[in-house]
């Protein structure tokens, strides 16, 4: 590891003038905002410099300068990420590619879409909305986070239970590489397998193998779509998760599958006043979005399981914004949480028959560390969002939340679960990681890694456990 | 490369001892019959021996014993791949994994099946139907094709325009390095995002980078999925063009959109005589498969696009057995052709729109080098199948029908197409990769596979073009 012989302020003059069009920040505020994303309980070290690039020639421009004086580079969408992958690491520039907005092409007839990384989730889906296509991935974030972002991270969502990840959606990708090249990945065609999937390799790799500047991705046509809302209160977790498991089992793939539990509808509630019913255990949401007759019927099959299965005050829409006022609960759940304190996000994923057992398990370690936990769930992926919180500034309530945390690792490993569903390995899953890969498989990822960069400056220590060579 | 040291009787004798269960053929006709897949008219050599391995166990042995002697290894599904991904190679052991059949394991709740490579495609849907599940991918091949080289080249189908290919569904997989060391790799929950990809890198990577031996597919749910079937015959390419355009741009996705042109219509009929209409240029096939009044909806929709871009006879089904009769022309397609000499088998990708614009260029083609070609297409996903027919023992033919062949791969570039939708690059189509390939691209390739294997003895030349290190 070289150490960065230049000052901050030839530094920033040196990449002002690589990114013309860009800006670059180096004031304390900045360096501090642009120091780690929304993993704060993860390690983080502000920046050298910040550089909001504005095209992918900028980006080269900064990897190869970087990259002749040793400096790391950290790349960044919105910082939106919960596992800390975007968190600055010691002698790293942050290369953001906020302002990369640009939606390049939308082909229709072909049903694909060319993005700057920049462009937000939300902005992708509108685009494709005005020409009568959709873009699925709909992670919480969608309002702010990137679609490089997404990309480099994986990015699941709300639909996924029926529609898939980013990664299902990534025809292609625009990726400079850490000496500086620029490759063009993938493809634009429906199908094709020309040679290794690069493609899906950069996807999820949380910027650890090249920085992604453009994003190529499959669409599906709008036309037809309808959403349905079911929705029904739970007395017991076990009531919620025999629903779910009847969904499953019954053959119903749902367009989406939540459960909030108790702790998360009373903080709802205490900040909304939405009159949630007091005596609720577990939310359980749904939708539905097959077309026509068969969609009312599959509504009123998922209504007439969550009752068979204890639900009370099960509830349908079929209208937009009544299916919006179903799932306003689970929009507001992790905002009105972070009002308690800072929150730890989970993000285990466990076989979908073993959700009840887990929640379980969840709440015993909440009762053994002495700490708050509230779960939101993608319920139909086995995909659990425990939310650990701690009051600011309680430094013996972060140590108690941090060994739930590990505590809620372990649990998942033991239910045959993945210690990361959808918000990547980071910082925070590291030691989970560690666990879940076999040494010999991330020897294969440090053998990868070395392979498509050998200095090793972009992001390091993060996604996979670091070893030695394999 | 070190020559082999070792005699044939020495090589079986050592074989036999490390594979106990399974069988070591040494004799000329199994050399001979193992020395290439479905692509005779790419290179290929007999292997010094051919072992049928009946365990991941055999297979590590195998691998370490020739690693150890420097003798190169082809694995081996049923060798009905269609690009020399299985062809011999000078100095090689065949590794078939044809006699590994067992479905391990079928998990109803979680939706997934664990199989040994050589399961048969249609022996693992089979299996998964049994319990009311559905293994969608559906390669032409699917009767005889093993679910280990549909992963090793990532096969499509026929379901592949709504449902997605082999890497869609691959959840993870038993891999027996280069070393001899077995790693598993990927989850069995819904999702996950623990590390890099490595699943997705090994699915299509065509026996280069490690032997699948056992793979673990997603599985969807049966019930409630009926196929309803809608054919039409078209008198001009265009006019079918303009009919699988539409299909498209009505935000239609059907569950199968297929082409078939003259040349393969009067192959099926004069070998059947099913009476297909004589001026017909191009028979449409499509599936439909959503729920009750939606199906039939649109189904008729569909078929009123068919009659309205100019398709007569236009027929529909809603019954299975009369659905397998309308597409029983598709299905006996390529053994109909192949009666008439040896087929090439293109499988070039254009953006769907350019489907009629390359067909008239591939008619071109045929024309200007005096060889039959007949078409079939995967319509909906642009991914078509020129069959290039040269008489047995015409070496002039043969030197004809390869010059059509490397133009329809330039016309399908010049299209923005890419060269194999869906066969994988083998050998047969290493120089459209390397066109279509960016040179970088090629070296990533090469670094990823130095890196996960450095000696090199798995399927040497394959998959992508080789070149100097990146």
């Amino acid at each position: 590891m070289i150490e960065p012989a230049v000052l901050t302020e030839t530094l920033s003059h040196d990449l002002a003038a690589l990114a013309p069009g860009g800006q670059v920040l180096t004031d304390d505020a900045s360096l501090a905002e642009y120091s780690h994303d929304d993993a704060e309980w993860a390690p983080f070290e502000a920046p050298l410099a910040v550089v909001l690039a504005t095209s992918t020639t900028e980006v080269a421009a900064i990897v190869k300068y970087a990259r002749k004086r040793g400096i790391r580079i950290v790349p960044r969408g919105s910082g939106t990420g919960l596992s800390g992958g975007a968190n600055g690491v010691r002698n790293c520039i942050v290369v953001s590619l906020e302002l990369m907005r640009e939606v390049v092409e939308i082909n229709v007839d072909e049903r694909y879409a060319v993005a700057q990384a920049g462009v937000i989730n939300d902005a992708l889906r509108e685009a494709a909305a005005a020409v009568g296509l959709w873009y699925p991935p709909d992670p919480a974030s969608s309002a702010i986070s990137t679609i490089g972002g997404n990309a480099a991270t994986n990015a699941g969502g709300i639909c996924c239970v029926k529609y898939g990840v980013t990664r299902d959606y990534v025809l292609g990708l625009t990726v400079v590489l850490a000496d500086g090249e620029t490759v063009h990945l993938g493809r634009r065609t429906a199908k094709g397998v020309t040679g290794y999937d690069l493609t899906g390799l950069m996807v999820g790799s949380e910027g650890t193998l090249g920085i992604i500047t453009e994003v190529t991705v499959k669409l599906l046509p709008l036309a037809g779509r309808v959403e349905q809302g079911i929705i029904g209160y739970f007395p017991s977790l076990p009531a919620a998760g025999a629903a779910v498991a009847a969904v499953s089992s019954e053959g119903i793939v749902p367009a989406a599958l939540e459960l909030i539990d108790r702790t998360c509808l009373r903080a709802v509630d205490d900040w909304l006043q939405l009159g949630l019913p007091a005596d609720a255990h577990v939310l359980l949401l749904a939708k539905v979005d097959e077309p026509g007759a068969a969609g009312r019927e599959l509504a009123d099959r998922v209504a007439a399981i969550f009752t068979a299965a204890g639900g009370v005050d099960v509830e349908q829409a079929a209208d937009s914004d009544d299916v919006a006022r179903l799932f306003l609960a689970r929009r507001m759940a992790y905002p009105s949480l972070e009002r308690l304190g800072p929150v730890l996000t989970e993000d285990v994923c466990v076989p979908r028959s073993a959700v009840p057992e887990m929640l379980s398990r969840i709440q015993a370690s909440a009762a053994r560390h002495d700490v708050v936990i509230a779960n939101i769930a993608h319920a139909g992926d086995g995909n659990l969002h425990p939310l650990i919180i701690a009051p600011e500034g309680d430094l013996d309530a972060k140590a108690r939340a941090k060994a739930a945390f590990d505590e809620i690792v372990d649990d998942c490993r033991a239910l045959g679960g993945t210690v990361t569903g959808e918000h990547g390995v980071g910082l925070l899953k590291l030691p989970g990681a560690a666990v879940e890969l076999e040494p010999r498989v991330i020897g294969m990822h440090q053998a990868v890694k070395d392979a498509l960069h050998p200095d090793g400056l972009f992001n390091p220590g993060k996604a996979f456990p670091q070893t030695a060579k394999a």
